[in-house]
């Protein structure tokens, strides 16, 4: 009810702030028997944590998920799992000034309006840090897939403005924008260099590619796949728009070009973007989010304080210059979990596989 | 579960079928006391259904709304309000060569992956006719703002390409595709023609715009109201695309240019779309849609029937160009279902108002 | 939120009043694929209706259940269920007094607390008709269960005092009190009777009995079988008690009366009432439900109006001595209910079954 | 969905096993500003902890409980609240022969079958060791309460087949059975010194009383007040049965004898235990709950091991005698959680309320 929790079969509650204890997640509902350990976590966290590079926070996090609950022996057991991550560089004195004036462009202002109160170090839930909740669960959901060889995969396809013009997924990795077309990613570095000088930050856009997922996952009405998608991904901080397959784009082209023949051996276009009626059809599914700029910059902005008056704000210290690249394997986690979910929603609702089921498996004590 | 409800606190359930006895919806969540008759439906209910005007269908629906419960001596009582529909002009015939050939764009071909079984009768759950029952829950929610005067308005801001650049809310009621910009409407006039001269069909972008919303609605972590609003406009048929406040644009700007500068006064800008962390900030609420040119289109198309074999399929009737001024209605009740949710929510929250309360109001029985 | 719905997966709502248009229940997440029509309802409605009994109301409930929504070409489709019951004999003049006073024993005076309003007309939704979409409901929800072979049985164990010593299903259905001791059915007639004439009521008690259970159902830790059983029966009014298995009499025993030894062939006793740790272990699962008298007597109550001034109330009219007849086969149909769901929820949290799945059943499409 | 989660509004998902790392609780839905530290817990989880006596295990849980996010320089910001309680003497020699035979009376075997593995050390799950996640989260809970004055108190009503007289809250805490009456409490100690001198154990009835809680609190139809009550307790391992005011007595009584009834002081008695139509009437609430004997005994019991042969099992170690006194405040806990959520949930639901509350309160931003 509060909002802390997401997913109804496969569903995860986070909780933690920025500059607390630690931050953590629960996740009740995945099914038992998955194998699962702390090390499993260890290269997504890597991927979501900032590294050596020169467009990250100095801040260091080591992101060790530890297991708290749910795992027996090396296997999940059905109960809820919760994964805790420590805060180890916690520092607070920079923010002392925050107890007072609104950053713009951050929620201190809508948090104070919500709750009366607002816990002013590095944004306590409204930080990114809570991401990482997010990803230690898809590493979870991940699991609950592996049967299906379903790839999500998600890339950074602009960044202040330069957009990826060949995608070849292998060079994801080969360089700090995750940008997915080798000669782009070096505009990209530029952008980001002129942008840090400038004591400025610069947005873009993820791309979120599922390939393999089967035809059939999804919910009429409400809970449509893509609603549920668009959900997930906007509710990352940072987060103004999401658009599935043609996106925005179609709502330019005409039906005769936007509709997708089918063919016996698929669909001959994916302008739908992998969901049609709200429900997957087995071919690729397309996200596309858009990610604002960071609000947090070198440069002194007008605001004001609680009493509401008038004050001059200028941050110090390390910023990120994007989180673009960072958010790419929250988005993946996002996306994750929501086919986690909606394959587990699935199981329950066609009769013809429960009446399979009553006869293959003797659910009953007795001789 | 199954995906028909929405909403926590104010939640509706909506049920019926395209071709059946009728749609409706249960409103479970919505205070006593509240004026409510069947008259209040027929401006809303008469702004979804289809006109007279040359774009829209010969179907004629009368979409009168009876209340079949919740309401007691014209007033709401805490109890479910269940809206009924009827379908009066079902004619079931040009549907029977649906039974065996999947319409491309449709949800034909995914129904029958999900359940094993599909409602070819004009769509079924996946006709925009359910959407009428959202506008009738709509009306409900919109009541429950009346002490607040906030304002929802949606206008179709685009329209087969042709974009509306003087936004004038008073003239959206004067033309048949509530382009908010008379000049621009005679244009879309043409373009409209023109596609269904070629018997094809037009998407759009319907911007809604939400004034006078207090600060302080919506949850941290993932029911941001913005994720909320996501989903709610992203579980219309034919929606493809939100974004809030500067949306893709915003990924394009620097963060000195996003951020929006505040003053004693408010917002100098409105990039953040009125929300920040997930919470409303006081400013204006600015949802943008994209919709998808409707897929029924008088041309033959290439797809597969459920035995997967090759099939050509040439749709005849009267098809609506587009559903963009249609689904205007739809897109403004699912914010408004959205706000009202979210103004339940925010009361339960607050220690300071519980304990106000316990002060002023009697609760318990007794001298 | 506002509790007019049960269930997780298979999930009710019910809506409507004593006294208004009619009642009815949406059912969520019932499988696609099951045949149902409307003459299914029958011989359940009947059961629940009051007959031409002498210890049952004038009032003549047609109950013909109708569908408005979910089945197309005699099976359910997956799409949401809408059962409605018109309300035939509604006369509203009795109860014009009830608007200022309050009915001892009745909810009138808390739903005026809760919602500063109440519908007097024959209680709106704390009557006891609310319980015929709960039967309807009930009748769908059995329909989940074929292919296992479950039964769900219950009866009047006891009435006015009088408890059955032989139980014998077979005769349950032979006399008017479902009472499953023929010779106990004739003392309960008698006590009924001298009730009556006194212008008084009694209640009972009612027990339900599971056979054919498949071991496996329930969730830890909240939603153990046994108390959703629990919430499931002290949500039909009247209900002020129930235990399972043993029940109270548990609390007398020792650990080695009460433990069932476990033997290849099963267990050798059931005192656990077929649930351990809130998970069904394949023993039949015993419930009984104790059911206060009615309310509504023929004999001067003290009580206060609206103002809190004193008051004399002497309802007249024929009313039911006891409801615990009736009430039979609302129970029955609240436990199918918790079972059905249950079932369903089972189905998502096995991952062997998913695996098992995945290779069996191709969700693909593609060549 | 899994059914580690209990509230809507105000609402705890527990995790962690007997013998892991810890067992916990998020709280999510707490308003903000209320004053929470770690002191706040002592009491309340020395109370569930085993004490020095002769009839508790020899095992020591210390129970700190560490706040692990949702506090704020000493208040509560609305954030998920989490509390961990570390297990600090977990030996898991004893039980390694579980890790084949079932316990009767226990739930390894419907784990089993669930979810096809079992935490075979301490019961996992199902060990009476989650329940000071419940008792913790009340903590939390009875300070939503504070401005009302609610006393929720529970106490030992009979044990072993004793059963207290004269109640007199002032004494429960004199004597370690929790019985308010002095007099039967010593007679209690004789039938647990003898049932432990057997090898054998004890079960018995709490009573729960909650006195000055306000009228009006509880949901139609399905989440009525007494249903959620009913659900609560029995979601408490060992607990077979619940009963409100009279009652299963309540089955036996005529209806002129169980009107409660209502002067303009008040209900003249309070059969119906506090609650009409599922909704508090501002008289005590009395809820009972009937707890089985401990099952784990020091005496052989038939059973069957994983492959289903016959086994004989006996049990060493210092087991509690009778769960009795500990359940106590847990079953407290689980009252306040559900009056807790109840006092949110009415919040949402009268516009009275909500026009009052938009006239006093400026949540909007601006002149």
């Amino acid at each position: 009810m509060a909002g802390n929790s997401f997913g109804e079969f496969f569903r995860i509650t986070t909780f933690g702030e920025s500059h607390g204890i630690g931050i953590g997640v629960v996740i009740d509902g995945c099914p038992s028997g998955i194998s699962l350990c702390e090390d499993d976590f260890v290269t997504e966290m890597t991927r979501r944590r900032p590294g050596p590079d020169f467009f990250s926070t100095a801040r260091r996090e080591d992101d060790r998920v530890e297991i708290l609950s749910g795992v027996f022996e090396g296997r999940t057991t059905g109960a809820p799992i919760t994964l805790f991550i420590r805060n180890r560089d916690a520092r607070s004195q920079p923010y002392e000034i925050l107890r007072e004036v609104f950053r713009p462009g951050h929620a201190d202002y809508t948090y104070y309006k919500r709750y009366g109160c607002f816990d002013f170090k590095g944004g306590g839930r409204a930080s990114a840090r809570e991401t990482a909740s997010r990803v230690a669960a898809g590493v979870v959901a991940r699991k609950v897939f592996e049967p299906f060889a379903i790839s999500v995969v998600a890339y950074t396809l602009e960044l202040g403005g330069i957009r990826a013009v060949n995608i070849d997924p292998g060079v994801i990795h080969t360089n700090p924008f995750r940008c997915p077309d080798t000669r782009v990613a070096a505009q990209m570095e530029e952008v980001v260099l002129k942008a840090k000088k400038d004591g400025d930050s610069v947005g873009g856009i993820v791309e979120i590619r599922v390939t393999g997922c089967p035809a059939g996952l999804g919910e009429p009405v409400f809970d449509k796949l893509d609603a549920d998608l668009a959900k997930a991904v906007m509710s990352v901080g940072a987060v103004k728009g999401v658009e599935i397959g043609a996106g925005f784009e179609a709502a330019r082209l005409r039906g005769s070009q936007n509709n997708d023949p089918i063919t016996p051996k698929g669909f001959v276009t994916n302008h739908a973007g992998g969901i049609l009626g709200g429900i997957s059809n087995g071919d690729d599914i397309v996200v596309r989010v858009a990610v604002k700029p960071i609000p947090s910059i070198e440069r002194e902005q007008e605001t004001v304080d609680r009493k509401r008056r008038s004050a001059r704000l200028r941050l110090s210290g390390r910023f990120d210059v994007t989180a673009v690249p960072r958010i790419v394997p929250v988005l993946e986690a996002m996306v994750v979990l929501v086919l986690a979910d909606h394959r587990l929603r699935f199981k329950g609702q066609r009769a013809e596989e429960m009446q399979e089921h009553s006869g293959t498996h003797d659910m009953r004590y007795g001789v």
